[in-house]
């Protein structure tokens, strides 16, 4: 008998959770991705602010998976899905048969129909993304130090992040960090303590997802690390030269996206619902109506939690999809199908505001200051893959902790 | 009394430990440079076959020199030195003062008067050509592992590498530990073994400044990792298909430059004689005819050697002309002007044919095989800058040399 044919498209924390536990399922599983390597995105603003390089965060898709013959990966970009060819469809026009098809393709960024701001503010989801923050943030104070014009050099010292979630929150606590204590040292001219970061958020606190008392905590240390915070307050235009803020234009050379996602088109190329933000609506068991060998799955999908409240786009969240499905498809392949309802467990909220300090939501306790960042690094050693990895990033870390040098300062070049 | 100017172009090793060598000398120094980084060019061969990753071998040129409160970095292009004003000219348009001038540029690639060659055969210099290098490789064996056509396998699978300098052969060898014990397990339609990796040498050996007996040795280390060594042929056409050799067309997907180098400008610059590869012609004391106060060091000046040889492009061999010139400029400013010409001491020639094989030539003692492979890793190890640098790659080595995993396998995305 022809093995059971599984396609799973995605290569982040849902699909590779689901390869990972389909092991010995005795499907042929494909698994094609646009890039060759996984990114622990969890991360990936350290690598745009320099304390990390890009490799201590990403891993070769085919190295974490070198030792499963089950699994045959292709690098490749899914441009559709025929659902009554069982096929999907790759930029390059071949086609790959499926009997079983997961997506999860994750999400891009969104302007809010405002796609001409995209080239101006640069948003935070891959690992050219964060080289490309990387260099701006580093050229704008390189640029600064040799400006001879008091108004250029405050624009160049001007940095807008646009979104007070978890990421804009350590994107500016990260460069107020750079600011106000790796660069006084290092430039003769230039005061590096004259760097205004903004943070704007159109909600009326930082940080939605977590308990009001740790948002009011993130603005305090944020605030005591000199960033300003803009609550309440959107972006309304974007542009070369900098931002509006409400009716207030505000010259910047650095602006960072860190507002809004879009769902990939998973919903558009398999023809189902979608929400607002072109996530495709499952059923309770992640496939989608009418067809249950296709599921959907991760930051694509709108998935109900307990209460009916979406269940947030965190990697906990992703992975617990991941090994939801494979336990589907593994009961589906042993003739015992057993679908009860996907339930997702919240394991709690995380984010750093700079070096040494964070906030932590676990439901049952709340930690902020230093302590919530002891726990944030633990935590996230813990899910990195390899112990390579851990060993590198702990290293990185506890570099900077000591002397204050995050040391993958380094500009690229074009 | 107005503090003695001194301007530096270049941060490369010749720059570099110039600027540190004048240390408490008591003069305002200006280090210019394109880059913001300092870049370990010895290793870079290994960030262009994914052992190690950029930011391992490239550290901020601010962060090295942060206590140096006499030192004043410029990221800027220099485009032309004005003698007669004692000015540099940068490609802004501005102007920098100098009493004493050094330019310690460094070299480009020379694709031999067939500049249309470089697209399709970078050379090895920065982060970015390593970048390039890397992204190349491992798309090919990306390429062919979906390929369905036999001879695009096979241009796929052909890497050329031009040079059979140390980067040619170092690069040969890492690309050959890829095809044959890094992929095998982790391709499942693609043959990984079926790769093709010739060096093209117009010369009649490898490693011509070596000893003969370590270039045979070299080369047999190279073969029996299935690399195809090509003495006295010579690549004389480079297209985007591929390489003609001698007159039989290659067709290869792959192709590296490791073969001529050309002097930055630096001679033009100055208006001096310069030789044939455009290397600026210096007086004993490295400084230019009949204009004391200016000195040319590193691989863009023609320095001779004991016997008359011109001194190799060798990092040593920079670090000691930066070196002299930092004591010749300080005898001056003591009022003690002493100028002895300079001596060019060589210390040794290293290479390595992938993991665990290398060949050193110390002059008194020549080593050959895994012993000269440990000599070259600690010799190497020991000249990073900074105890975070020798643990990161140390890590890095003993990870890749332990499991054959080099990890910084990341393809970028455009």
């Amino acid at each position: 008998m022809a093995k059971h044919e599984v396609v799973v498209v995605g290569a982040g924390f849902a699909g590779l959770q689901l390869v990972k536990k389909l092991r010995g399922a005795g499907a042929a599983i494909t698994l094609i991705d646009r890039r060759n390597h996984h990114l622990f995105q969890p991360l990936l603003y350290q690598a745009a602010t320099s304390v990390l390089s890009t490799t201590e965060i990403a891993w070769p898709i085919r190295q974490v998976l070198r030792d499963r013959q089950d699994v045959s990966i292709e690098l490749g970009e899914v441009t559709d899905v025929d659902r009554a060819a069982r096929t999907v469809r790759l930029a390059d026009g071949t086609e790959r048969h499926f009997d079983t098809l997961v997506l999860a393709t994750g999400v891009e960024h969104a302007y809010f129909g405002h796609d001409e701001w995209r080239p101006f503010a640069p948003g935070l989801k891959t690992g050219a993304d964060a080289a490309k923050i990387r260099n701006r943030i580093l050229s704008a104070f390189e640029l600064a130090e040799r400006s001879d014009s008091a108004e250029a050099r405050a624009a160049l010292m001007t940095f807008v992040v646009v979104g007070g979630g978890p990421t804009g929150v350590e994107l500016a606590g990260m460069i107020a960090d750079l600011a106000h204590s790796t660069f006084p040292r290092e430039f003769r001219r230039l005061d590096t303590h004259s760097a205004r970061i903004l943070l704007v958020e159109a909600g009326p606190r930082l940080l939605a997802a977590f308990d009001p008392r740790l948002s009011a905590a993130a603005q305090a240390a944020l605030e005591r690390r000199r960033v300003d915070v803009l609550l309440g307050e959107a972006v309304t235009s974007c542009t070369a030269v900098g931002v509006t803020i409400a009716d207030r234009p505000v010259p910047a050379h650095t602006v960072i996206w860190a507002a809004g996602v879009a769902a990939s088109p998973a919903a558009r190329w398999l023809d189902v619902p979608a929400d607002g933000s072109g996530r495709a609506i499952v059923l309770p068991d992640l496939a989608i109506p009418d067809d249950p060998a296709i599921f959907v799955i991760g930051d694509t999908a709108l998935v109900h939690g307990p209460g009916g409240a979406p269940v947030p786009g965190l990697a906990p969240a992703a992975k617990q999809q991941g090994e939801y499905v494979a336990r589907v498809i593994r009961a589906q392949l042993r003739g015992r199908p057993s679908r009860p309802p996907f339930r997702y467990r919240h394991q709690g909220s995380l984010a750093t505001i700079g070096h040494r300090a964070a906030v932590a939501d676990f439901g049952w306790i709340r930690l902020t200051g230093w302590l919530a960042w002891w726990v944030w690094g633990i935590v996230h050693i813990f899910f990195l893959i390899g112990a390579r990895s851990r060993v590198a990033v702990a290293l990185s870390w506890l570099w900077t902790y000591a002397k204050g040098q995050p040391s993958a300062r380094i500009i690229d070049e074009e």
